[in-house]
């Protein structure tokens, strides 16, 4: 029997991303992490620094996948309220936590713990830290949810502290073939191929460079055995077409 | 009296996104673009080639916003699905488009037309088409849904062949001062301002670069003279912190 598929949605949270003014790379970091534990990321949601819009998404998502990692919105500033919406989410007070509030103590110089970035030592009641090896202020788990930093470096090294947490399903492996011919020239033999291989995903991601077009061909599938002979077919079929060209 | 808000959200659809095996680039254009016409980007999702998360995340943020984008899945291939999930979306056929199948008779040499590239010239009954001036195969419009490319330079000519059709509202203003102080340092100063200031929206976004802590300042509003007004307090709160640092 195979193990059952695991999913995961990402909430991005702030007003920056959405502005184009910062671009996110928490995304693309955590789909690949993600796969490689058997775990699939099925939505990304970017969402403002907006309580109401923030606990809508947060319980929709927490809902729908096994797992939810949230990224942004944690530090001192007043525009940091994803705690407070996390708490809303799940219906608990926000309060401060004895353990992130040493992990602060010991973080800051005396004097430095002033009331702002004793906000960072506040989660949700019934909340599990996440250790931040970088800068001290920790994330934090609620049941499946996962909130994390939004600086790339910071949400990363949180990432590694939670990683044993969590349980991944069956790995999708996957084999790719970059092809530097026209989509609509391979369509037709991908979309046999495909149909005749249900259980093999069959991706065709187009790409434009230097006025050629071309396309990275994507297999993914959970066999090994079936990826190779999928992928083989495929390979086929692109050596057939560039011969023809 | 001030113009209304008007606002969008950004549907990005591909598996490639969410498996991490190719970067998005058309949120922070989009963003970029949008936040210059005077239209807030307001929520972006990203969900997998499959034809359910398409239809239900389309028609939840087609009634939320005033202007709707998607971008990916648009090309010849059995997994561009979006044509097609659009017109269930909508309750309409997905049927060949006049003017479409012209643009892409002109496009391609005789004989290149086949049934994969002319998938491309399929519409949800209604739809306005939105010129590709780099590869041909147009994208469309259904009310106030726009459906776009998902290679970033293509997308990017469509945003320009369609740029007339929106209306914005007020513009946000926005001014961006870089500080090199620790967020927790000027947490409660800025958290004051911004209390007192609240037609100014004052975001704090941090960043870690070689070993030092820092924040981009972001004021956003639309009258420029208290963008001026309070973007010189701002100024002043970081200018006395580093003097006392």
């Amino acid at each position: 029997m195979s193990k059952p598929s695991v999913t995961a949605a990402l909430l991005v949270i702030g007003n920056e991303i959405l502005s184009g003014q910062t671009r996110d790379a928490n995304l693309a970091f955590l789909g690949a992490e993600l796969t490689a534990l058997g775990i699939r990321l099925s939505e990304a949601r970017v969402v403002a620094d907006d309580e109401g819009a923030i606990v809508a998404a947060l319980n929709e998502l927490r809902r729908r996948f096994d797992y939810v990692f949230t990224t942004g919105g944690i530090g001192p500033t007043h525009d940091d309220i994803t705690g407070a919406a996390v708490a809303k989410a799940f219906g608990r007070p926000l309060t401060l936590h004895p353990e992130a509030h040493r992990i602060l103590q010991g973080y800051y110089k005396p004097g430095e713990l002033n009331a702002a970035r004793l906000r960072m030592a506040h989660t949700p009641e019934g909340a599990d830290l996440v250790e931040n090896p970088i800068s001290g202020a920790p994330g934090f788990q609620m049941e499946n949810v996962f909130v994390l930093a939004g600086i790339p470096s910071v949400m990363q090294a949180m990432f590694e502290s939670l990683r044993h947490r969590l349980t991944g399903g069956e790995r999708l492996l996957s084999r790719t073939i970059v092809a530097e011919l026209p989509e609509g020239r391979m369509a037709e033999g991908l979309g046999a191929i495909q149909a005749a291989n249900p259980d093999v995903e069959i991706g065709s991601y187009p790409f434009h460079k230097e006025g050629r077009y071309g396309a990275r061909l994507v297999m993914r599938a959970t066999d090994p055995e079936r990826l190779g002979l999928v992928g083989d077919e495929v390979a086929a079929l692109v050596r057939a077409l560039s011969e023809g060209a």
